[in-house]
Formats: C-alpha cells, structure tokens, sequence
C-alpha cells in the first residue's frame, strides 16, 4: 500500500516504491488544481523569498483583512491556520469533544485527529444508493451522542454534497442539541458558485457551526500549507488561545494574499475545466467497467471492474508512474475503491490509456 | 508597547505603528543571523519553488536523515517541527504535565505554551548577580515539584549557559525524579563548539531530557518555521502522535537540507562574527552608560541607565527606524531592561549611533 502515512499525494512513498523521482510521477491521489497556482503567483513568490529571514506576522492581518472582506465576515470570526488540518486540530484543542461523529467514508484526519486530542470516535456509515452519503436523520442522530460531528462538504472521497435545506436541518439539530457541527469545505471551492450548498451566507445564525476552508487545493499549493476556519468569534477566540505562534509561514501568507488577488478568470477557469474533464473522466471510466460514484468535486470514487482490487491497480499504475488513492481503508468502502484527481486532459487521458492497458492487458 | 503578541521580530506591527514598511526598519529584536541564510540557499530555493503544488513529505526523511547523521543519533530519536514553538507544544502535548516549571527570566512560551495545554506553571528567579541564571539547587528544587522543567541553554534573553557539569546534576536529578527536563537549545549554534555546553553527546544516558532546536535562527530563515527536538524515541514517538500531518512546510524541509549541506566557512564566518560583534556591542553599551549581561549568545541583555526606561526607549529608537525587544515584562527584569540581537557592524554602529544621540539628547 501506497498510503504509508494515510494520505494520497506522497510521491515521496511512492518514488521509494517504484524507483522514480518524486517529480515525475502523474499524480491523480492528490486532489490539486490542474490549471496549477494563480498566474504570476510563482513570480511573487520569488519575489517575496528574502522576506523568510523575517518572522511571519504572528496575528495574520493582512490575509484576515482579505479573508474578512471576502466572505463579509468579521476578521474575529475568521482563524487563519497551517492547513485545513491545523484548523481541524486546533477545533479539537478548543473545543475539546469526548465525543467525536463521523460520517464514513470520510477524510481519515477526522477520526485520527480526534484519537489523537484524545476523543472518542463514533460512526455512522453512508450507503451505495445514497452515493455514499448518509441519511439527515442518521446525523442528527450521530449528533445527539456526539459533542462534535465532522462532515465533508462535499465530502471525501465520494465527492459529493448535501443540499443546503439538508444542511439547515442539521445546524438547527446542532443548536437544539448544543452539538458542534464541522462542516469541511475544504474542496467546495471547485463547485460552480450556483450550486455550491453552503450555510456560509447564514453563518452568524448557528453558533455552533464550524466551516472550515483550504486554500491548498484551489490555488494549488499544497506545499506551503494554508487554511482557515469560520465561526462564532467565541470559537474562534478559542481556536486562537490554542495556536502555536508563527505556526503559519509567511510564504503561506503570501501566496494566500495573492491568490485572493487571482482574477475571476482563473477561478472560472478552473471550475470550467474540472466540471468538463469530471464529465470526460467519468465517462471513459464507465466504459472501462467502472462504477462511478457521481460527484460534483474535482476527484472522483470508482469500483474497479473485478477481479481488480484498489491494491492490484495503484501496484500496476506506479509501476507506469501514475498514482492513484486506494480507498480500499475507508470504512464503508471495500477493496474495489479507489479515488482518481480530476486533471486536465492530457493527464486523464493518460490515466485512462494506462487504465485500459492494465484491465486489457489482464496485468495484476 | 510593541511586543503586541508577545515577541520580537513583529516589524508588521512596528510598521503600523512607526509608518514604516515592515522591511525598512533596523531590527535588533529578532535574533537572527546577520550574515542571513547560507550562500545558494535563495537560489535553492527559488528553484524548489514549482513544488509548493506537491504536499511536503509527511515523513520528513530527507531531513531527518541528515540530522541523525549529523548529531550520530538514530533517526527514531529526532521530532522534524514546524519550528521550535511547534517541538515545544508536541512536548508538551505528549507528555502531557501538570505542572510545569521555569526558570525566570526565560522564553516567554514556555510559560504561555504550558498554560494553553493546561499546566500549571511554576518558577524561580535568577538573580543578576548570577547573570539571571538560577542556582542549581534552586532548579533541583523545582524539577521536584514539577512534571517538566524548560531551561534555555543558552537562556533567552540573557544569554548565559549552565555548564555541562551542571547540566548533568539537573539531567541525573531529572532522572531520579522522573521530571522531563528540556533543555532548550534554540540559540546553541552560535556559541564557537568549545564553548557550547550540550548534553548532546551523552544524551542516551538521560532518556528523561529533551533537547528542543532551531534552524530559524542561525540559519537565518525564520519566515519558513523549522526546528526539532532529540530525545528517547519513546518520548519522539509520542511527540509524533501528537503532530499534525504535514505541518512542515515543503520549503522549510528543502531550506532544513540545504542548511545541513552549508559549508564549514558560513558557519564558521557566523561563530566569528557574532563573537567580534558582541564584544563591540558590549563594550560601546557599557560606554553609553548600560550595564550589559556577559552573554554568549548572538543578543545582549542590558539594563538602560537611568532615567531611561525599555517603553521609552523602544519608542524612541523606532521612531528612527531601529526595533529593539523591551525586556519590561519578563519576570525577575525590570522596566529597564531590554535585549538587542548582535547584528553586523553596520547596524550596530547605526544602533550605538541612534542610541548615543537619544540618550545625549535626552529625547524621551
């Protein structure tokens, strides 16, 4: 298994594995802009590099103020943090649930990080005919023996959303009940603005509802680590007490102020592309046997046509330098699954020869 | 006051409040190598800059490979961080104490970091006749009542060491005792190798003593965060559970590796310059009328002389362009007192300039 530390998107791992370097693989388990940073955002980068013998602004104000100004949010209720998954950890260290719910399949840092801030983790599962989403009424039930539910939104690794009446339900429930409720937006950025299903414009009426935003995927900078969360200023003053200084770089900074600055024609690019190579992907996958779970992110779920395994196929596509997420791990799914990135055509169309190569080919 | 988060080296806040750009100002309150980073390291990095789009290695093992060969400890032994602060908080998120010790005046997250993971704090004071360190009686004392005890060495903002005889008596105390004794040894790198007093060599002796590290400061990089601590692997396993995925940067691990690849003549031109530099700087303060701690670090601590108080001072040398750290809320100091980074000749003469003209003027 490729997912040494749990994740996609180590070609570290993989170039150990497969005797590549980590640059050369064609990498569909991690889920990255194809389109790559904003234009000119490398160019400023270097620009802003002598600005590391300096110590990153430890109060984040000028990434606040456009964060703020962005999503008509008070910068008290914004908390800028080293990666969605800081945010996540920092939730935990604030809050401090005993009870955590999640939602599987999901993002495994849910349940790793709570184990980790010592909760205790509770599941339930969503179903096939669902797409793998779980019924409203499972997590309100899910909330009512939590202190903190976690749910992707739309979720990983199937991809897909909860409608925002659904949402409304479950923030009420989540008052109601004093439960906090985590909704990961962490991919939602990829959804075309119209039907992107979010509470943010209704924040300021669940206070405890928690949203959490990465900007590592959209502007593709995994590697600088940067994200935030959105909430009652409470929560945030909170999440802050709880913060190691500097925990956020100031590159990371930068490029978040930058990437606020990418003109709408980069967004829209983007959200164009990955809903039509979604679309080109998902087809070929069909035809070559696989089930694909519909969703609307810029990854998708398949079932691998049998006898093929999540393990036999990434082995297969490696060793051709093209790396794919076993989801063969997560709970709720079986040793058929794995989940590809949405890239630009080149790359799909390359994962999809090599695909068709192997399952042709009988190679296992 | 300027430290409006509790640190130096917050030239975003002096530029709000001086009306300056954050990289126009002198700053003599970040204690950070004057020579800057090592040669090629902007080079590098500018090169390396295209893999921000690829997630850094979870794992750290390119750097943590290096270090271990490096200090000749196993690989097992060492917790790569998102600077010191993150080691500190892993520490203490590991070891989990409830009550922690420290040695006044010290680092202020020490103090900050042990209350935000829920310890109770305890302390003593070094007197200025022993230059602020304590006496080692007085630390055994406290490491009985303690579950972790932080001591800098060399201590922040003082300067001084404990020698390595002393050392010992702490770490054999600490051993006896069962009390977690971190040693931290953020600024060790600029004292010349004779001089620096280490438990480093002989650390499998003492699997209760933890020894915390930067590389932000000596090499010069503290925008990108990277720092680690070396101790029992069982005490590194439990740092790791604690860790976040990914919190190092992808920049910070390939500025970590080019560090460790610097040539002998930056670190020895560094140990030189900062020891001919401290001298100057001591000996021109004493002439000004302060009483400068014999430090042997790359900063000085100095009591101004009267009526001249940090506040006072602070502003009117920022004012001018020139940030040094007031040491006013440090416990055991007093208003008097602040600390000035030993920086290249240039801009010491411009802080002894500065500093003459205010004191002669008695602008306050």
């Amino acid at each position: 298994m490729l997912e040494v530390y749990g994740h996609g998107g180590d070609v570290e791992s993989a170039a150990l594995r497969y005797g590549l370097e980590p640059g050369q693989f064609t990498d569909f388990s991690a889920n990255i802009n194809p389109l790559g940073p904003p234009p000119g955002m490398l160019e400023a980068l270097q620009a802003a590099l002598p600005e590391i013998v300096r110590y990153p602004d430890p109060g984040h104000r000028a990434l606040l103020s456009m964060l703020a100004e962005r999503h008509g949010a008070s910068q008290g209720a914004i908390c800028v943090g080293n990666g969605a998954a800081e945010i996540m950890s920092l939730i935990l260290l604030a809050l401090a649930p005993n009870k955590v719910g999640v939602v599987q399949p999901c993002f495994s840092e849910y349940e790793t990080l709570s184990r980790q801030f010592g909760a205790e983790v509770q599941m339930v599962y969503g179903i096939a005919e669902r797409d793998y989403r779980a019924a409203p009424e499972q997590i309100v039930k899910l909330m009512a023996s939590s202190d903190l539910v976690f749910l992707g939104q739309p979720n990983n690794p199937n991809g897909v959303q909860y409608e925002v009446e659904q949402l409304r339900l479950l923030a009420e429930s989540a008052e109601q009940q004093k439960t906090y409720l985590v909704l990961d937006e962490a991919f939602i950025d990829f959804i075309p603005a119209e039907r992107r299903q979010s509470l943010l414009p209704e924040l300021e009426q669940y206070p405890h509802v928690i949203l959490v935003r990465s900007m590592t995927k959209f502007y593709a900078i995994p590697g600088l680590r940067l994200g935030y969360g959105i909430a009652h200023p409470q929560i945030i003053a909170a999440m802050r007490s709880k913060q190691v200084t500097w925990s956020v770089n100031i590159l990371a900074l930068r490029a978040g102020e930058i990437s606020l600055q990418a003109g709408e024609e980069y967004v829209t690019a983007t959200i164009s592309a990955i809903a039509k190579e979604r679309k080109y992907l998902a087809s070929e996958l069909g035809r070559l046997g696989c089930e694909v779970t519909p969703g609307e992110a810029n990854y998708l779920l398949l079932k691998l046509p049998a006898p093929w395994t999540a393990g036999s196929m990434q082995e297969a596509l490696g060793r051709r330098g093209v790396l794919v997420r076993s989801c063969a791990m997560y709970p709720g799914l079986d040793e058929g699954h794995i989940r590809v990135a949405v890239k630009d055509r080149a790359a799909n169309t390359l994962l999809i020869g090599e695909m068709q190569l192997i399952i042709g080919g009988g190679e296992g």
